[in-house]
Formats: C-alpha cells, structure tokens, sequence
C-alpha cells in the first residue's frame, strides 16, 4: 500500500475541492488555539473573519447555481465542507448556518424573486441569516411549532408572532450577534385557516445590529462547545413582513388572501418542504466523520510514539499501540471510520445525483411538476395530485441522510470519546486538541435531527416499503410471505436452528488449515449475516405492530411497547447500507490498496457482527464456537493492521496543522 | 415510599457530613456560572476563595488527626468530600489535590517531624500543596518515573533533578499558580545506589509567589474541563532540599548515608508506599457516582416536564420520560448509579475500618510493626520481612478502591453523556450544567489510575489468590479441581449445556401465571449469574496465563494476547461486588423504602446481565428465550419505575441551586 494511492482513492472525484480547504486550513494554524483562548465574543468575531474570508476565497459559493454567483458544483461543495471539519468546528458550523441552511432555504423554499433578490449576497455572506426552526418548546416535532405568521389581506403583510414562551425560537446560530434576516418556519395562517409549517424571511437586525421593532434577541450563553457561533433566541412580537416575505416555491398566497399549494395533503407538503433542506443532514454525517479522522490521527500517532510499561526485564517500554486492549479501544473505530467515509461517498453521490437532476429540469426555480399525476411508485403515501419528480428517490434519499447522519454523529461521539481517553491526561489539554473536538462535535447527535428520532424516521420509511411490497403481493404470495415468516418464528422458538446452525459452524481446527477463518472472512458472509438481522429485524417489528393493531390496543401505545426495537431496526438498516458500501469500495479499490483496505473492511465487518453477537446467537445465526471465533479473528486483525494504523490515518490526509499537536509532535512545540 | 426516607437511606451514617456540605452548596448558587464565564486567572482565584471557605468552615480537617487539628472522623471526611461533586467540580479536584493528596501523602509517608512541622497548615490551607506523581512521559507505570533524588553526603542534602524532557512533572494540580510546596516522587539514590521511587517535600514557590531557584514551572494552559484548577508542570534542575525533606515512614536514610527500609523488597515497599494513597481513589470513585446523581436529576426532570409529539389526535404531546427509549436511556443508569452508591458506601465503611483501626495502634507516626514475622496471608508475595499490619485486607481494599474507581468513572461518563443527549439542544447550553459536568468529569477515567490499567490490577490480584487457593489444595484436590474446570469446558464445548439449560430455563407462558418472571427476579439467581462469569472468566484467563506460558512463550506476549480477557475478568469481578452490595443494601433496608428499592435492584441486576447476555448466550448459561425474556422484563422495570422516577432522583438529595437549571424551572430564571 502506498498512502498517496490510499488517500487518492479515499479523497475521490472532488480531490481538488478538498486540498482547496486543506490548504486554507494549514495557513490557519492560529486558529485551533481561539476557541480556549480569545473571550467568547472575540471568538465569534474572528470566526465570522474566517467566514468571510473562505467566502472570498469562493468556497461556499461552489455549490450555488451560476447565475447568482455559484459554481454549480454541488459534490465539491459538500466534499469541501465537510473538510472544514478538519479545522474549527464554529466555522463549519456558521458556514452551514449560513450557507446551507439559510442560503438553502432561500434557494430550495424560494422562487425566482427571492433568488434575485437574496441569493448573491447571501452566498458573498453581505446578508448574514439565520434558519430559525427550532423553538424552545418544540425540537424534533417541528410539525408543532407554535411560531404564527398571520395573513392581514387588508394591509398584504404577513404578521409574525410568538404566542407563548414556548415558541420562542431557540438555538439558532448566528442570532446572538451577527444575523441580520431569518428564514422564520411559522404556522401560516389564511382567512382564518392553518396551512401548517411554511417558511417566511423575516429581517431581525438593523444595519448598525440592533434589533428591528417588535423583535427581541438574546444568547443562549457558553455552551459546551462551538462558542465561535453565536448562537441565540428570537422572540416575535406581531413583527409585519410583507407578503413577498412567503418562500413560495410550494405554496402561494395572493395578495386577496388565497392560499393555493400544488400539494394538496398539508403533511406530504410539510415533508416536501423540509425534504429540501436534506442537504444539512448530508453535511453533518459528513463532517463528524471527518472529524473522527481528526481525533484517531492524533490518538493513533500518539499511541505509536508514546511507550509504557513493556516486557519484564526490557529497558525499553512498549508502544501503547502495541497493546491489545489499546489495538482493541481504536483500530475496530479506525475501521468503522473508512466505512462510513465510503457510505458517506455513496449518498453524496446520490444527492448530487437527485438534486443536479431536478436543478436540470427545473433550473433555479425548482418548480414543482404541475398537473403530473401521483406516480405510481409513491402508492400508500397520503394525499393526491402533482408530485415532485423523483418524491420516490427523494425520500430513499432523505432515508440514507438521516441514517448516515445518526450512526456518523453517534460514531464521531464514540470515536473521540476513545481517543481522548487513550491519550490519558494529555488528551484532556486543550493543546492536544481532542477537549475540542469532543465539546464541539457533541451537539452532532442532536442537531439537524435527534439521532434517536432519525432512526425511527429510517425504520418507519423500510416498514412503509414493506408495506408496500406487501400490498402488491397476490393472495397466494402473501400467503407464502406469511407462511415464510411463520416458518422462521417456528424455527427458533424450536430451537432447530441453533443446532442446525451449530453444526453448520463448526470452526474447523485451527492449526489443521493454512486459512481456517476463511470463511468468516468472506464477503458473502458478511453481507448475509447483516441482511437476515435487517429483514429480521423489519418484519418482527411489522407483526409486532401488526398483532398489537390487531388486538385493538391504542396505536400510540403499540408504537411505544416496540420504540426500542423500530430504532433497533434502523440502526441494523444502517450498518447493512455502511458494510456494503465498504464491500463495493474494495472491489473498485486500485489493485495496490486493495488487499490493505480488504483487511480494513474485513475488521469492520467482523467487528460489527461481533458487536452484535447477542442478537445472532438470540436468533440462532451464531453457534457459540463461531461467536467466540469471531471475537478471536477481530484481535487478529488488529493485529494485523496495526503495523499499518499510522499508514491509514496518514491516508485521511488531515492537515499537520490540525493534527501536530505537542503529545505528538512535542520538539515543534519546545 | 418516601422520598426523605430513601435519601436518609442513601445518606447512610454520614448524613450530618453531607447536610453541611450541602448547605454550603446551596449558598454558593452563583458558583456554577463561574465556570463558563470568568476568564480563566479569575476562575481559579475564585476557586482557591472558596477553598479557603470550605476550610473555615473545617470540613477537610475533619479526616485528618486530632492532634494536627483535624477532627479525626474520617468516614464523614469521604462522605463530605464526595458531596463536593454536586458542586464546582474544580473545588472538588482542587479540594482532593490540598488535602487528599498533598497532605495525605505528609500523613501517611512522613513521619512526626514532618506531621509537626506541615499537617497543621495543610490542613488549614495556609501551606498549598503539589502531589508531584504524574511525568510527562510516565503516567501508569509510576516505578519508572525519571526524576531523581539524589543523597549528597557531604552537605547532608538530596539533589532533586529532572534528567530529560520525559521527567518532567506534568498535569500536576496547584503548581500553575498556588501550591507552594511538592510532594515529589523520584528514584531515590544514596551511595549510587537507587532505592526505587519514594517522596519528598519540595518548596517550589516563594511567599510572594515567584518560583525558587532551580524551579521551573508552567502552566498546562486550558482543559477540557476543571478549569478552576490550576494544572502545572514542574522541572526540577539540581534542587537542593535537606536529609530530612524525605517523607521516611517506610525508609529512612541516615546522615552519613546510610539507607533502611523495614521493607526489604523493593517491589513491596513501592506498593506499601503507594498503597497508602487509596484515600484519592476511594473518593475520585465517590465523587464520579455523586456527579452522575446530579446529571440524573437534571436530566430525569427534565424528561418528567418535557413533551414531545403524543398519541395521534391527542392533543398533549407525551412526556419524554413516557417513551420507552427514553426510558431506555436513562433509567438502567439511574438504577446502576443506586448500585455504585450502596457498594461505595461498603468501600468507604471497609477503608474507614482498616485506616482507623491503623490509627489506633499506630497513632499518628503510623509506623510499621517492627519484627513482627510475615504472615501467612501475604504468601506469595515476594520479599520478606516484618509487613504492614493488615498487608493482606489494605490489598483487597486497594483492588477494591480501583475497581469501584474504574467502574464508577466510566458510570458517570457514560450516564452524564446519555443525560446531555436526553435533554437535546438544551443539554448543551452551559447554563443547564450537563455540558460543565460532562467536561469536568472526562478526566476522572484517567486520573488516580487509568482505568484499564486499574482494572488489570484488579485481576491481578485475583488471580494471585488464585494461585493462592490453588497453592493451597492437596494433590487429590487439585486434580479434582482441573478435572472440574476440564468437564466445565467440555460441557461448553459439546454444546450440551446449552440443551440442558434451555430445558431448565424455559419461561412459563406469561399470560398463565400471576408472575411468570418470578425466576428472573429472584436474588439468587442473579448471584448466581454474576459469580459463573467472574469466576469462569478468572479461571479462564489463568488457564490461558498457565498455557502460554507452559509452551515457553514470552511471558509479556503470553499476557499481551489475554490482556482483553485479563480487563473483562476485573470488569466481570466489580460487576459482581456492586450487585452483592445492592442486595445487601436491599435486604437491610427499612420495609417503607424496601419494595421500591427491590424494583430498582431488580432493574439494574438484568440490565447487567442483559449487557453481557452475548457472553452468557457463548458459555451456555442463557438459553436465546430466556435472555430475550430478560430484554422484555427490563423493559417492563422500566416502566414501573418510571412513576417514581422523579422522586428516586430527588432521595439523592442534591440541593437545587445544583439542579434547579432554567430547563428544568424555566419559571425561576425568566
């Protein structure tokens, strides 16, 4: 293996959009020091300079449509921000506010006079803005917000209001100090009537910073991390915009006080809408990896140099990374975080794929498609009449996200949380950087959607598939589907498989054959262990949910008796689509990183079945000789990739500004 | 159940320590803004101030002998100090570096001259105080320290030198700004000889503050978390400090050179001398457990108030804690955090009787007991010579200490994380204080030991007593012995067991009995559990240990390949210590409070038998339906615990002015 090849391949079709950030980032080697060091307010501003300053070196501006200033490069777009985490995690967290969110939200809920009016300078960062969802009272179930903005025909204004402390809009970046314009999500009210959530630009802040009439701004405080972005709350007091205020690309208020939508159903609409904004979940997936790679750069280099203890009677003290339980608490993460790079590759490839489509058919403006009738591959969703081309894919997509999202943050959680604690005391010294990164990427979990509520949202989008394909099998089919899943209860509460599957196990004896664990090395293998847990895990969910419909039992409460295996059933949905991800990206390897990056993958694979080992040997998928074999092979290939570990950090290509830090690299630093 | 009377339960016989620490918590409100908001100079000024209260207040002096003004109550000493991490946790830290450290370390390794000469104003504050351990390049394996103390017979003086950059003191509390005194750890060197590591008082600063010649100190600058602590590091170059600065409890060195050690072997003496400062880990465990009681509450609160989505056409959203996840997350921890509280106070009961009952025959000089033979207990041990009274209990205590440490370290990391992401967005705001405990307590996994390092300690020394009984068993016992295990692996691998247990475990039908569960609920069965899996890992591990070593491998690779194995025997023995002391705890408790703590043992002992169900699936102990019983049964604890989930939070008694956050009583901050 060569680490430029490995890097080459891991760095992909946006290699130059990357090194464009990696380069900016090692001019600003200053910059991992603010965030411990500057006041709170001083740090915000020189965060907002570094906005400013990646703006004019025309970053952001790369994934906007040309003709307001953008590069039209969608993938290099999301490629180089996810690099910014290589960096501060304030700055990419403004930039997303900024860029992605508020400039998204003008771009995907706008239409043409918006773009005209706002995009140029939101994306030149002239407009500072704010995306304000989020109110104190209603996190996940935006559906709920209380903000109102109520249509006043006899003056054409929209009348923005928070009815209660509730609704107060909380947590949004960059209200504290620097946004001068909201994207403000409301209950739109017409003649009267609610239409549900829709988005309206909402000026908060004069010229000179002070807040607009009616508009009361505060701070959130110090919060654990990214206290480079100024994060704040908005409360609204009958605030007047006019009616051109409404992001109307799916639905329109004239000026008499008629509301039209091409959607009728209001929660296929609200999903629409929110739909666009998947952009922010793809990024966040992708900056926490990257930002594991930050922390195991640090902790396996660390873990190379620094010795400890050692052989009795040795001068010499061993490496830590020598240890096993040190090989044990970073390389299987070390593996994790290559295959959630190449899953995460896979649905930025497939977002620039929907949404470069649909910017095609629909430049700019991104209409929806009038008068097309519902296709029949969004059957059993709510509501009739046109759809948005792709809705089918859009929401697989915005599955994968979501999913993606969840277990990235949760791995980035995890990741750091390792790394910290196997670089001991250095690794709590804000010199070393990894304090940071863990105070910073904590809120990943949370933001652009709980981790635990996007998984539910992954399992009840594969049940509703399910459903589906259900719904179209003929009566005898259904009934052999019934029977087949019949069989497979039958099996196991018989006990027949755990034999059967014993028998089929047994793990030849080791010093008999030159490769014994062959099998458990196999591609095949891998792939059907993780598919039967996914399928599994879906259908009983399905006959749970079913049984308990069927008994007549509250719906609510059915759902809540069975919450921790739906999200069970997302997270095993997940690892499926990361492992086989992984699997494709070693058969596309070049032949001279292949082997190097099969051991990876295979790490990972074993790993992941391992971890999971309770349930296959619950569901008797494992005999526990190949359980406990397993868990041998899992240290074997620690071992093995151990001698590689700095090789394979080195390939994430993080910048030695980022990453030098004095436990590393302490003669740079004396 | 009542409230007051679970928390005088859990307050124990310490419970006036505890009131007044308490009470002064609840005057110190404003303390817990400190943290975030003053710069970082301040903070630890203000920390130092409230030091000094406490002090006045004669809270530390209450552990330290009556004589040196201290009040000679050493139980209400731990208790009061564990209280501290409801507070400030820098006050804690700095609290436990000046008296559990610096000052222990005068009492416990020095002898009269140096009680009479320093105790008094440790106690008091007057003289602050360094515990110089911990080198840049030497963290766990403190035997290899580089520091040098060096006997200069001809002025009767040790040269206290750092030979390189490795040797340099690091991390080391109060040597920033405060302390003004070291207790120094250093290979002691007389007549060119090198007597191993001991300690000795070193001024480092002088009244006005300024380093003495000689000194160097710096700070380690900006933390994670702890930030009031002022965290240095010390090189030392020639200093020259008189014969009597050695702390010479255990070894004395003579005006003309000469060395002695009632401790002949070195290995033992270090250990003796090390053991001595269990007190800091007793306490970091206790405090760890207290700062999850304080993350619990909040986060449990919260939950109980918070409302998020409901029943479909309801029109109240559903309370977190009503979502099974929810109750997932957070309840098995807060029945884990009952566990750890009932087996640290057994701890602190077993250190206060082996530390005072030393007190009594050795008042104050505490020396060893001279000539007295080696017992019998202490077989094996290397080295000869008059012990220590009570070697053998001081060792099982120091296991004990580690591992309670260990555990109850990764408890609070672990529960404090799962409570930051229960409250979501608002978990991250400084002002609700999740986000200041999680940073402050990140590092009590890796300070007073590693806990991976201390968890191997303890199987070590388990094993050892295994070796013990095994040493002590005649012929014919030992080879019934062997033959025992030899039919417990056979059994394991000709799966039979499995076929037997699952016969035996079979769960009636649940809807046929009043209680089907009775079985998995019953205390004997759980002991039962617990015990298999620390014992079969025990034997396991040493069959492993004997079997490498009989093939005539290396003996640091033989323990290399089983050191996963080694850290999951210590895990699988404190898992068993902590569910011994909840039922103990249960069984003792009044009958008003008895049934609810039943619920809560129950919960946390299938929760840890759940967490390692994969192990007891691979060993034939669980049969698949009962351990996916077991999954449904701490589903269904969960949610008859989750009525008085509220109130088991409020027996633990944190005073508001810690846990009253404005998300919690939004009412008292607006």
């Amino acid at each position: 293996m060569t680490t430029s090849g490995m890097r080459d391949y891991l760095d992909g079709p946006y290699k130059a959009a990357r090194d464009v950030v990696r380069a900016g980032l090692a001019a600003d080697a200053e910059l991992f020091d603010l965030a411990v060091t500057l006041p709170r307010e001083d740090y915000r501003d020189r965060v907002l300079g570094l906005l400013e300053r990646i703006t004019a070196e025309g970053h952001p501006a790369r994934g906007f449509p040309k003709e307001y200033g953008g590069g039209g490069d969608l993938g290099g777009f999301i490629a180089g921000f996810e690099m910014l985490a290589f960096g501060d995690l304030s700055l990419m967290v403004k930039a997303g506010v900024q860029f992605g969110l508020f400039a998204g939200a003008i771009l995907h809920l706008g239409t043409e006079r918006h773009h005209e009016e706002y995009l140029a300078d939101a994306i030149s960062g002239r407009l500072l803005g704010c995306f304000a969802m989020t109110e104190t009272g209603h996190g996940s179930n935006v559906q709920a917000l209380g903000t109102t903005a109520t249509y006043d025909a006899s003056t054409g204004e929209f009348v923005v209001h928070t009815p209660n402390p509730a609704a107060r809009k909380d947590y949004i970046g960059n209200a504290a100090r620097h946004g001068r314009m909201a994207a403000v999500f409301a209950q739109l009210v017409v003649g009267g009537e609610s239409h549900g959530v829709h988005c309206l630009l909402v000026p908060i802040r004069s010229a000179d910073g002070s807040p607009l009439p009616g508009v009361t701004l505060s701070d959130c405080g110090p919060k654990l991390g990214l206290n480079g972005v100024d994060n704040g709350r908005i409360v609204f007091d009958q605030v007047r915009v006019p009616r051109e205020a409404l992001l109307d690309r799916y639905a329109q208020v004239d000026a008499e006080g008629n509301y039209a939508s091409e959607i009728e159903n209001p929660d296929r609409r609200f999903f629409t809408m929110l739909g666009t904004l998947v952009q922010g979940r793809v990024s966040v997936g992708g900056a926490a990896i990257n930002a594991s790679k930050v922390a195991l750069t640090i902790a396996i280099r660390y873990g190379a140099r620094r010795r400890q203890f050692g052989a009795p009677g040795s001068a010499e003290e061993a490496s830590l990374l020598d240890y096993r339980m040190h090989q044990r608490r970073l390389l299987p993460l070390l593996a994790r975080t290559y295959a959630l790079h190449f899953a995460q590759a896979e649905l930025v490839d497939e977002f620039v794929r929907i949404f470069d489509r649909n910017n095609d058919k629909q430049p700019a403006s991104g209409r929806v498609v009038e008068g097309e009738p519902a296709s029949g591959r969004v059957e059993g969703q709510p509501g009739s009449g046109p759809v948005v081309e792709g809705e089918h894919d859009r929401r697989a997509l915005e599955a994968q996200a979501a999913g993606t999202k969840a277990v990235g943050t949760w791995h980035a959680t995890e990741t750091i949380q390792a790394c910290r604690e196997a670089c001991g005391g250095a690794g709590y010294l804000a010199e070393n950087r990894l304090a940071t990164l863990k105070a910073d990427t904590d809120v990943f979990t949370t933001f652009e959607g709980d981790n635990t509520v996007l998984l539910q949202l992954v399992a009840k989008g594969l049940l509703t598939d399910y459903r589906e394909s259900f719904g179209k099998l003929d009566p005898l089919g259904t009934a052999r589907f019934i029977a087949a899943q019949a069989v497979e209860i039958a099996v196991e509460k018989a006990s027949l498989r755990p034999l059967v599957e014993r028998l089929r196990d047994a793990v030849p004896n080791r010093s008999d054959t030159a490769d014994p664990d062959a099998g458990l090395r196999d591609d095949a293998y891998h792939s059907g262990m993780v598919r039967f847990r996914e399928e599994h895990m879906l259908s009983g969910v399905a006959r749970r949910l079913k049984a308990g419909i069927d008994a007549g039992d509250e719906p609510f409460d059915v759902f809540n008796r069975c919450q921790d295996h739906v999200i069970a059933a997302g997270r095993a949905h997940v690892d499926r689509v990361v492992l086989e991800a992984f699997q494709t990206a070693v058969q596309s390897a070049p032949e001279e990183i292949r082997e190097q990056l099969k051991d990876i993958y295979d790490l990972h694979a074993l790993a992941t079945i391992e971890s999971e080992r309770a349930w296959y040997l619950e569901h008797g998928r494992l005999s526990p000789g190949r359980s406990k074999a397993i868990t041998a092979l899992v240290n074997e290939l620690c071992a093995a990739v151990r001698p590689v570990a700095v090789d394979l950090v080195d390939a994430f290509g993080v910048p030695g500004a980022a990453v030098d830090v004095p436990m590393v690299v302490p003669s740079q630093h004396e």
